[in-house]
C-alpha cells in the first residue's frame, strides 16, 4: 500500500492531549464570555463569495474561493467579523439590540504557512453591535481581561488608544496630514528602536526635528490615567478631533475603574496605531510583557462596517483573541493543568471468570460520575493493561483479581509510583471522589 | 444598498438559542464519551482530494471538490471516519490502542437540500481502534445509551444485529447466496410493512414462500435475550457463519449485563439490516420508539476500513450520532431546559451620577460567578432597559437608583411577574446564587 495521504501544509491535525488543552481554554474563554452577557452564535464555513470579497483589501486572495456543484461562486469564511454583519442583515428582527455575541470557529486563509501562522486556524471573538456607548468598549476590555486571566496568561496589558487621537498627530507636528502615516508607523516602534530611533525615523522621512519632538513627546505621556488626561486635554485644546477621541478614552477609563478591572492589566498608550483604516473609535492590543509571547489579539470600534450589509448605522465594537497563538504559549509554558488524559482510573480484568465483576465495578463507577476506563484489548495479562494506563496517563489503575473478589476489597495502585493499597471494594468510591475534589 | 446576501441553501445560521441548545447537548455528549474514557481529536475541513475519494462509492459525487491557490486538489470533509483513517496512519506511533476517540466537528456535502438534510452539518462520532474484542463494542453501545440518556431523548431503544447472522439467512431460507439482499430489503421493512407485506416482497422476489415464511420466523424470534440466543443456536447449529455471529453477539449481550446497561435501552433485532458493505460484525441503530423521530443514529464493527491508509489490520467498532436530528428533536419536544439566555440578572442605570455605582455591582457580581449584564445602549431610561433584559429573557433585574444607593439597598425585579423586593446590596449576591442552585 502507498504511503498514507498527509494533511495539507498549514493545516492540522490535532491529538487528545492537544484537544483537552484547547477545549479547556475554549470552555474558560465561553464561560468567561457568558458571564458578561455574551452569546455563542455560528455561521456556515461556506458563504456566497460576494458576501466576502471588496471586504479584505489586498488580502482577498488569500480567500478559498471554489464554484460549487450548482455553479456557484462561493468562498471559506475568512474571518469572523464579515460573517458577523452578515448575519447582523439577515436576523435584524430576531436579535436583540446591543447586541452582544462570541463566536469561536476556524477560518480559512490560503496563505503562506510558517511558524504560528497555519492555513485554518481558529478564531475566538466578543463584539457589541448596535451602540456606541464607551460602556459597551469597556465591557469588551474587561471581559478581555477575564478571559486572558481565566488561563493564567503571564503579565499581559491591554494597551488603549483612539483613532481619533492618533488622526490628530499631523497637526500637533504642525505638518500636512499626509504624513499621518508616516507618523503613525514611527511612533509605533517605539518599543522597538527607542525614541532617536523614533526621531530619526520621522526626519528621515521629512517631518522637521522640531514637529518629530512635539509628537514623541505627546505620545510618550505617561503615569496614571487621571493625570495623563489632564495634561493632554492642555495639551490638545483646540484640536478637534483629539478633544472627541479624549473625551471617549475617559469614560471608557472611568468605566473601567468602577467595573474594578485590575488596573496592572490595562493602560492608556498614545504609540499604538493599528489597524487604521478599520477602526474608528478606541483601539486595543494584548500585549505580553514577556516579548516572546507578543501579541494576544486586537480589537476596537468599528462603527462602519456591520451595518454594511444592511445599510444602517450600526456601531460597533469588539475584540478578537489570537486563539492559536495562545494555545501556543499555554503549551509551551504549561500554563494550565490539564490532565493528559480524560480517564481518573482504570480497572483491570483478570480473566474470563472475573470479567463480570470488573465490567459491574466500571458501571457502578461510572454511573456515579467517575472517569473510568476498562481495557477493551483482546489480551488480559495485567502487564498489558497497566501498560495501557500508564502511556496515556491514568492516574490509577484497580486491580481486582478472584481473591479481592471473594474478599470484597480492591487494589488501588498509583501509576506513578506503583504503590498499591488494598482497600474494601465499598470505600473505593468515596476514595476516588475525594482524589478528584482534590485535583 | 442592495439586499444583504444570504446563507446558501442547505446551511444555516444559528442564533444564540439554539447555539446554547447545541452547546448543551455537545457538553452532555462530551462528559460521558470522556466518563468512558474516550479522547477528542480534531483533523482539519480541507484535505487532499486523494484521501476522500474511493471511499464513499456513488455518494462520491457530494464531496466538495476544488483545486486550492497551489493547485492542488482538495476536498471538503464528508465525514469523520475517513479523516480517523487517515489520522490514526499519520500518527500511528502517537496514539495508545486500543485507541478511543471521539470527535464533533461539522461535515459537507453537496447533497439536495431537504427537510432534515443539510449541506453543513455537525456528525458526532465514537470509535474504538485496534481490538477486535466484542468489549469494545459494548462499550460502544453502552456509551450511546448514555449519551441520549443524558440528553433525556424519550423511548429510544439501541437495535443490535450482526452482520454474519444477516449474511447466513440465504442459507437460512434454502436459497442462493445471490438472494441475500433481497431478503435484507425484505426483512429490513417488517415494521413498515408487516409480515404480510415481508412475505410478498420475497415472494414477489422469486424466493419460494415457504423459505421466505423460514427467514421471517427466525427474524421474528423475540425475547429474553438468553432465550432468544438459546432458541437460535438450536435452530442455526451448522451454520458456520451464523455461529460466529451468534457467539460474539451472546459476548457483547454478557458484557452489557454485566456493565448494567439498562435492558429497556437495547434489544436484538435481527430485521436491522442496515449498512452491509461496510460493516464486518455487530451492528447497532438507534431508534425512537415514537415514528416521528426514527433513527438517531447508526453505528457498528467494521474492520477493514481503519487501516486502509496503512495497509495494516486495525479492526475498529463505533458509532455515529445524528446530531442535527437529535438537535431537531430537542427543540420541537422542549427535551432539555436550557433558558433563553445566559445571564443570570442585568443591573440597571439611573443616571451619569450613579452608572458607577451600578458598575461596581455587575463587576462584584461577575466576580462572585453570576453571569450578569449591565445596559450597554447609549440612552438610560429603565423602561428602555427593561425592555432588553425582557426581550433578552434575563429572568431578573436589579435597579438601583440614588435612593437606594443612599440605604444601600437594591431593588430586584422578577421580569416575568413584574414582581419587585428591596433587600440590601449586601444581600443581593447570596439570593442570586440560591437562585441559580435552585435552577
Amino acid at each position: 500500500m502507498a504511503r498514507a495521504p498527509q494533511v495539507l501544509r498549514g493545516m492540522r491535525d490535532f491529538l487528545p492531549e492537544q484537544m483537552l488543552l484547547r477545549q479547556h481554554v475554549l470552555n474558560s474563554f465561553r464561560e468567561v464570555f457568558e458571564r458578561y452577557g455574551f452569546e455563542p452564535i455560528e455561521t456556515p464555513v461556506i458563504e456566497y463569495l460576494e458576501t466576502l470579497t471588496g471586504k479584505y483589501g489586498e488580502d482577498e486572495k488569500l480567500i478559498y474561493s471554489f464554484q460549487d456543484r450548482g455553479e456557484r461562486d462561493v468562498g471559506l469564511r475568512y474571518d469572523l467579523t464579515v460573517p458577523l454583519a452578515r448575519f447582523v442583515a439577515n436576523h435584524r428582527n430576531e436579535l436583540n439590540f446591543p447586541f452582544k455575541r462570541y463566536h469561536i470557529a476556524p477560518v480559512f486563509r490560503a496563505d503562506r504557512p510558517q511558524r504560528g501562522r497555519y492555513r485554518e486556524f481558529w478564531q475566538c471573538d466578543a463584539d457589541i453591535v448596535g451602540t456606541k456607548s464607551m460602556m459597551a468598549d469597556a465591557e469588551v476590555v474587561s471581559v478581555w481581561i477575564d478571559a486572558l486571566s481565566a488561563i493564567n496568561m503571564p503579565g499581559f496589558v491591554v494597551h488603549i488608544n483612539h483613532r481619533k487621537l492618533l488622526m490628530s498627530l499631523a497637526e500637533v507636528a504642525g505638518v500636512p496630514n499626509e504624513q499621518t502615516s508616516t507618523i503613525h508607523r514611527a511612533i509605533d516602534k517605539l518599543a522597538k528602536i527607542g525614541e532617536d530611533g523614533v526621531i530619526s525615523e520621522m526626519v528621515s522621512n521629512d517631518i522637521p526635528e522640531d514637529a518629530a519632538r512635539r509628537v514623541l513627546d505627546l505620545v510618550s505621556t505617561r503615569g496614571e490615567p487621571g493625570h495623563v488626561f489632564e495634561q493632554l486635554v492642555d495639551r490638545l485644546q483646540g484640536n478637534t478631533l483629539a478633544e472627541e477621541g479624549l473625551t471617549e478614552l475617559r469614560s471608557l477609563f472611568g468605566y473601567l475603574e468602577s467595573m474594578g478591572a485590575d488596573p496592572a492589566h490595562y493602560t492608556l498608550d498614545l504609540t499604538l496605531a493599528r489597524g487604521l483604516d478599520y477602526y474608528t473609535g478606541p483601539v486595543f492590543e494584548a500585549l505580553s510583557v514577556d516579548a516572546n509571547i507578543g501579541s494576544l489579539g486586537g480589537a476596537g470600534r468599528y462603527d462602519g462596517l456591520v451595518g454594511m450589509f444592511s445599510g444602517e448605522d450600526l456601531p460597533a465594537t469588539g475584540c478578537s483573541l489570537g486563539l492559536e497563538r495562545i494555545f501556543d504559549v499555554i503549551q509551551e509554558r504549561n500554563l494550565v493543568g490539564v490532565p493528559p488524559t480524560v480517564s481518573q482510573t482504570m480497572v483491570t480484568i483478570f480473566n474470563e471468570e472475573t470479567v463480570g465483576d470488573s465490567l459491574s465495578l466500571v458501571g457502578e463507577l461510572r454511573r456515579a460520575g467517575i472517569s473510568c476506563e476498562i481495557y477493551v484489548g483482546e489480551r488480559w495479562d495485567l502487564r498489558r493493561q497497566l501498560q495501557y494506563a500508564n502511556r496515556k496517563g491514568i492516574p490509577t489503575t484497580v486491580i481486582l483479581g478472584p481473591d479481592e473478589i471473594k474478599r470484597g476489597e480492591v487494589i488501588l495502585r498509583e501509576m506513578e509510583t506503583g504503590e498499591q493499597s488494598t482497600l474494601a471494594r465499598s470505600d473505593l468510591l468515596g476514595v476516588l471522589q475525594a482524589r478528584s475534589a482534590h485535583a
